[in-house]
């Protein structure tokens, strides 16, 4: 199996809920959710991707970079590249059902080990989504990440400490869910968090602590201020607010006020190795992928998702070569090798 | 019914009136006067849709906004969100015959009222529109705003005691209207507004006062000097003159320079909630929606005008939580959640 | 017989050769040279038609333009408005030959006078072309113009006089036709003109003398100092040089640097009034009117010409009013309606 | 034959390999790799042919350029226009197969001198590529250039041997395919070279060489430093780096900074000869055709290439009239006829 046979499963067994386009832009899926798209018009996913396109590497290859780093250590882990897996869920109704989500779980968080980094597993409404990402992270010995959408503060609480007891080697909230009004009607509310319940949630665990969901300089401050390790520079893929910026447009301001402070992980749009050269130029630590690893499970399962994270991992060291970028944990240097117009 | 439901029966009962097609955004329909597009090549419509679409939100969530107000009052009338609708006449010509003026202007009147807000009506060569428009009025108790076409100021201080005399809430001129040329011909000139002519026809009501379609800022000044209660920044749907701006791309100026002194409205390719929540950070204190409610009223008469109008209050409610935005009557502090770029 | 009609019996009747787009931007037809479109790849076709299109009219409609006036004078005649007829040449290699050189020669002249405005006639290698243009000014007792390709000086001085003797009411040359190998092939040798060499041919008449085809500010000074009675802004349709730029983005500079001192004419992607205004605000005194004019004489011949010269007056007209510009002689007022972006 | 011809039957024999688009833009061909696209999304293709895009020639005619003058002279070979072809190896997997490499090599060195110019031969995994374009180079009476992929410094010095003994008036590496990691598999291992690296190759030899695939001042300054005679500045055709920057947007700062100290030579997106002018006017010395001439060799062989570039040549002729560029030895001057938007 390679890159190409994993698309094209993936392509006939997502039926009508993703025709993985030659570009992945969020034209055709625009307002498909649930579904793959983004939210309403899909503006925010388009924006996430035209952003990224605008940022421009610059080619050099008169230097001594001839076998760049990828290895970085986060969270306590060794990982063979800068890219973790992004948290998602709702196998059924946003991906077609051709995995379960017991099956896409275990896809990617042991898929994940296989190619040396981890995944992030997600939390919604149905709590079984939940259950089975925990599951998923103890048969990989804990080498997985729990994020939990923004519920009162108690109920996330327990959902760390059922991360802590399974041995996830992180935990973290998706802030960028506190929209998510349908939730409400389930009994289970959700919302923003106030720096005091964000202080609250990160003072009950020793685990290392993500927030995941800003785009702005102001909230990535208060991050730091509530002690958290680290913050994922996401627009959610577009999925929750639609019509907000880019993590692309906002994330080089974000680096240059908080960098020194606290770990910066980034995602939207990253379709290829050179996208996560962009985001670390712009000033990302590492970053998050999603929609291809989906295509990878639906299209290989677990061994479409170690598939999927080695050609990026290949494509990032190529694209390293052809910059003269020589070392990921580097990445604060990068910035001249990046141009955005 | 719900909101697909209505959009699915209006597509369907539009025929090539219009194909709501997945990007309501002027291009299909340029040109389709009379029908639903803009004037000419559709230029105007094109750049309301376009500029809208440059303007971003910030998202934020670490904030205590946990239930934004959307109550607001205008024109001595308590609404349950900042918008209303759009004065709209000639269902046959323009939209394709599914409704009649008469029955159109009571799916749009009552409706409004029933999700909360108020509907204006609108004039045109047909004395007939007017006068249905006015019967809605009072079938809803005078819960209406009465929107008379620029014809000499007798005619206009005519219409508006008519006005007065079913109880509407306020009358105001479409201005923009100016270049009608065709009304001349059946004995009903219509054309530019000095200022004279606008002290002389406000003087003539004590009710509040409505000059809709400015765009620049020396004419929103103009409309304070003559003593108007309120503004419409708006290009009318791009349908009077062709290649002229769009609302959001002169708001913001016209907002420093009036915003104290005028109730401003603006209206233009208002699509879904967080546009709304657009033009309230550009300097509106209020929008009027336009072609949605075509689709509300077509798709599933009086009762989809009020779904659609709920649907845009619900995305607008769960915008304000996913930036911050407390309560709709702090909008001019709603600045810092916008960028144009 | 109405514009619609042109237009649907010029779209039947070009087949192949013009299609009549929705949006005439030069796309469709790149490259067809012989032909409708612009060379190559219809670059400077683009360019016109999109330069044209970032330029927006300020609408205002508080003010006292009831009426405004379109009459001007050029070259000694009165005009119903500030639009003449672009030279054109080659009905059948171009246009696909439903009408003959002779033909649309009159079609032009004649139905420039009955819409009381005056054409140009163009010149090829082919000499009938230049003939028979002639002779429709003689029928029009000289009310047109006579543009002659940039022959040898000797050459044109020949052809100035078979104008003087038409009694055509001004000549000119377009100099952008200075490439056309092709010609010296033929015999008929053209080329770019020094300031000499327009200086000689300028004092060879008595008539208004006229250069097509300037698009820098230096060329337009040398025109002035050669003693031209007025310029041409425009890149030909197109037609000459690929990848040039367009007259919308280049006039306003022309204009402040010669407008006191020589009359600017403009021409390119005009297609409805309000690009007519756009020109005029942007510097110009008139416009040529080019491919409307095509669709107008093969979709209804002299009266098809009337009628689309009647539209964009028509236009016009109303966009003064919605604009509140006065008098298309005091268009060195307009900028103030005007927004380049 | 003529040049439709050739485009027609280039178009047939190439199937789903190219389908010579009416503008070659990299859209249809994106990720085509191997084929005749740019690598992965085709972002670095785009990029090129989009900058150049927006470079325009001011047109200009008022002026004595009657016959402007093309010829000029690199490494000491007079050259009728400056213009020379690409490197080009794979004819089988990048281009269909409808020429064998040696075929191609042949049409492509013959076809040049016959127009008047030079050919660059290419180097690839498949050691026979090499060889059929050094032995067409020798049926040349070398005339024509040898550029060889950034292998081990003995395996480049070893190759720039053979092209001596060939007759080959230079030699040159094409630094950018320093990421081919795959080549690294079949035993020949690429890779990035460093400033000592160059200096060794190129005391290696006393023929003119040439360092092609620079994008950026510093390194055009490093091989000022090393000695090299002349840089390509380039992008490879968007076939290395993807979303690198493309040449028409760095060009004028290389210019700047290294134009008097090495001959600069320019590729990427040329169609037409007013893309050469571009090239020249931005501050290139010259530059190489690429795509353009597979059409050329597919569609016609070698008298196909020669009226490939008997085409480009005839058009930079036509558009030096036009904008007044008297001759390419000047083209330090040519700034003045263009402007970047």
């Amino acid at each position: 199996m390679d890159i190409k046979e994993v698309k094209k499963n993936a392509k006939e067994r997502m039926k009508e809920f993703c025709i993985l386009c030659p570009e992945c832009n969020g034209r055709w899926c625009a307002g498909k959710v649930p579904g793959m798209g983004g939210a309403v018009s899909g503006g925010s996913f388009q924006r996430a991707f035209d952003k990224l396109k605008e940022v421009k590497i610059a080619m050099r290859t008169l230097h001594s970079v001839v076998d760049p780093k990828l290895e970085c250590n986060f969270f306590g882990e060794n990982l063979s590249f800068p890219a973790m897996i992004a948290p998602i869920t709702g196998t059924k109704f946003n991906m077609g059902g051709y995995v379960t989500d017991e099956e896409y779980s275990n896809d990617v968080v042991l898929g994940a080990v296989d190619a040396g980094t981890i995944a992030m597993i997600g939390d919604t409404g149905d709590p079984n989504c939940f259950q089975v990402g925990i599951e998923a992270i103890k048969k990989a010995d804990g080498k997985g990440i729990a994020i939990i959408k923004p519920r009162e503060n108690s109920e996330i609480i327990k959902r760390i400490k059922i991360a802590e007891e399974a041995g996830a080697i992180a935990v973290g909230v998706d802030v960028d869910g506190a929209g998510l009004v349908t939730m409400k009607l389930f009994g289970q509310p959700v919302g923003p968090k106030s720096l005091d319940d964000l202080k609250t949630i990160i003072s009950s665990t020793k685990l290392p602590f993500i927030v995941k969901g800003i785009l702005t300089v102001d909230e990535a401050k208060l991050c730091v201020e509530a002690g958290a390790y680290a913050i994922v520079v996401s627009n959610h893929g577009g999925r929750c607010l639609n019509e907000t910026f880019a993590p692309a447009e906002v994330l080089k301001d974000i680096a240059a006020a908080v960098g020194n402070d606290i770990v910066i992980l980034a995602d939207g749009a990253i379709r290829e190795g050179i996208d996560i050269l962009k985001y670390l130029a712009l000033g990302a630590d590492a970053v998050l992928i999603g929609r291809p690893i989906i295509w990878g499970s639906i299209g290989g399962r677990q061994e479409g998702v170690k598939i999927t994270l080695d050609t990026l991992k290949s494509q990032l060291y190529q694209g390293m070569i052809l910059s003269g970028a020589d070392d990921v944990n580097n990445s604060k240097t990068f910035s001249r090798i990046l141009c955005t117009k």
